[in-house]
């Protein structure tokens, strides 16, 4: 049975008798192959991909797994088209906060039409995409069982600025997030953006092939950044999750490292390992004037 | 006794009776100060950073030193201009081959106006700005006693394609330059672009700071990169040199790194440390192929 996924934050929808994504019950989601040779780029992306032996394995988890592409009735009733049928990312997180970042102070190609370019450049002008290498293109954040999530619409998310970026990257991480940008706790910081399988090291593992690979050029990408609050607040391990998504405009590396990518990729590392390190401080704040007999643990929790 | 001088590869020449800089016999370098507000800006610019403690020591050193600016008779005989005096880098060297390199993969700036936008675009689209983060904007090889320098021609520097940079970064560490791309022999890429005073660890240091720091962004900045083949061909140590110029489009970071600059920087490294590792792989197949009973060492030198 295919369903309206229910925790898209970006990209079109399939409401209102509109073209979109769906999703099934068995963790799939189905990409409808956008007619103006973008879904058959982004379906090409993922057959090369998955046959390049010159991708590791420590790397290829940071992509969905594709299952190829699969005929199925359109969302907006035009009949039957080709889907792309892709690893459904969100599907194992119960209340998940999810950003979607697009990483590039650059969207467009060189390879692309004047026109494309044009609309793509003044959009990134309007955007944090020139000031910042990335802009977030989409988020919800789980606020709990009474508030629900906060999910911006379109026209607010296009209009964030590097400090609505700054604070986002706080709230998402923290305990607080509804009661307003300010006050965010960041409590949630050392175990979702630290740690050893926390966003940084994840971000870090990224940088480091970016720095080395010359095949893909990944334009107009996202990072989708993903963890379930609930579980953090319960006590139980969390799972923060990153995956690269959308590849309807990557193009060959020819020999060149993907230096748009890695410029932004490093911004967004800088944004985050701030945060990490503001959290730290301020517990190392809390254990001294709560004059506890604790120690700061190197997590920024107090002992 | 001011001159025009003898090394410049880039920029405005003092000749013609044109407006250019001048050096004078003590290593100082006389840079008139362009009247469109440009000429300020660079030497608020030098004013800001020699004073800002927050730039560490090992950075400062690859910045050229600026003494303040001075009213001279100008180049081009308009009558007394105020001059930015600076260190005369190239003056130590006696006969460098020199590479000026402009960094980034976009050579404006988010706050500048719509038309110089469109004038530096279509120039980083035509050269390999876009494509590479980076583009060659002038450079002179010392060929050797009868050869004298190469030194293309604006018009050809302009022109330059991934496949032209790829081979003169080559032929740059080459003792056979003069014989064309295909068969430089690299033979000082060890000791010019590896080693630990080499240029590809002076530009990994750079990376370092580029990856934290968030004060400056350096836009239409270069990095100037030479040495001194005599001096390696003789045999004495040689000291490659590298120093960042042309600070007039540098504006403030304000608590975002400069992904621009860092993303081209990372794929210059990249291109350099192709040259030194492929230079490491043919000296070792020439140890193998000669037969001799010698030892490949780590620089790629056989024993």
């Amino acid at each position: 049975m295919l369903k309206v996924p229910e925790h898209q934050v970006a990209g079109h929808l399939a409401i209102d008798g509109k073209l979109g994504p769906l999703v099934d019950d068995s963790g799939r989601f189905y990409k409808p192959l956008q007619g103006d040779g973008r879904g058959n780029k982004e379906l090409a992306f993922y057959e090369s991909f998955s046959s390049d032996t010159r991708v590791p394995d420590h790397i290829r988890k940071y992509f969905p797994v594709c299952y190829g592409s699969q005929l199925l009735e359109a969302s907006n009733g035009s009949g039957l088209l080709h889907h792309l049928v892709l690893q459904d990312i969100v599907s194992s997180h119960r209340n998940p906060s999810i950003m979607d970042v697009k990483i590039g102070s650059r969207t467009w190609y060189p390879e692309a039409s004047d026109n494309y370019i044009q609309k793509c450049l003044e959009k990134d002008r309007r955007t944090t995409t020139v000031s910042l290498g990335f802009r977030i293109a989409g988020l919800q954040l789980y606020e709990g069982k009474e508030s629900g999530y906060w999910r911006p619409g379109r026209k607010e998310v296009q209009s964030f600025t590097v400090y609505n970026v700054r604070s986002i990257l706080r709230r998402f991480v923290s305990s607080n997030s509804s009661i307003g940008n300010e006050n965010s706790d960041c409590s949630f910081a050392p175990s979702i953006y630290g740690g050893s399988a926390g966003i940084l090291e994840k971000l870090l593992e990224l940088k480091a092939w970016f720095e080395d690979q010359t095949i893909y050029h990944f334009h107009s990408c996202s990072l989708l950044i993903l963890f379930d609050k609930e579980s953090v607040s319960k006590g139980s391990a969390p799972v923060p999750e990153i995956k690269l998504i959308d590849f309807a405009h990557v193009v060959e590396g020819k020999g060149v490292i993907d230096h748009n990518f890695l410029g932004g990729l490093c911004s967004l590392i800088k944004f985050v390992s701030e945060v990490l390190s503001d959290s730290k401080e301020s517990s190392i704040k809390d254990c001294v004037e709560s004059e506890k007999p604790g120690i700061c643990t190197d997590n920024g929790n107090c002992q």
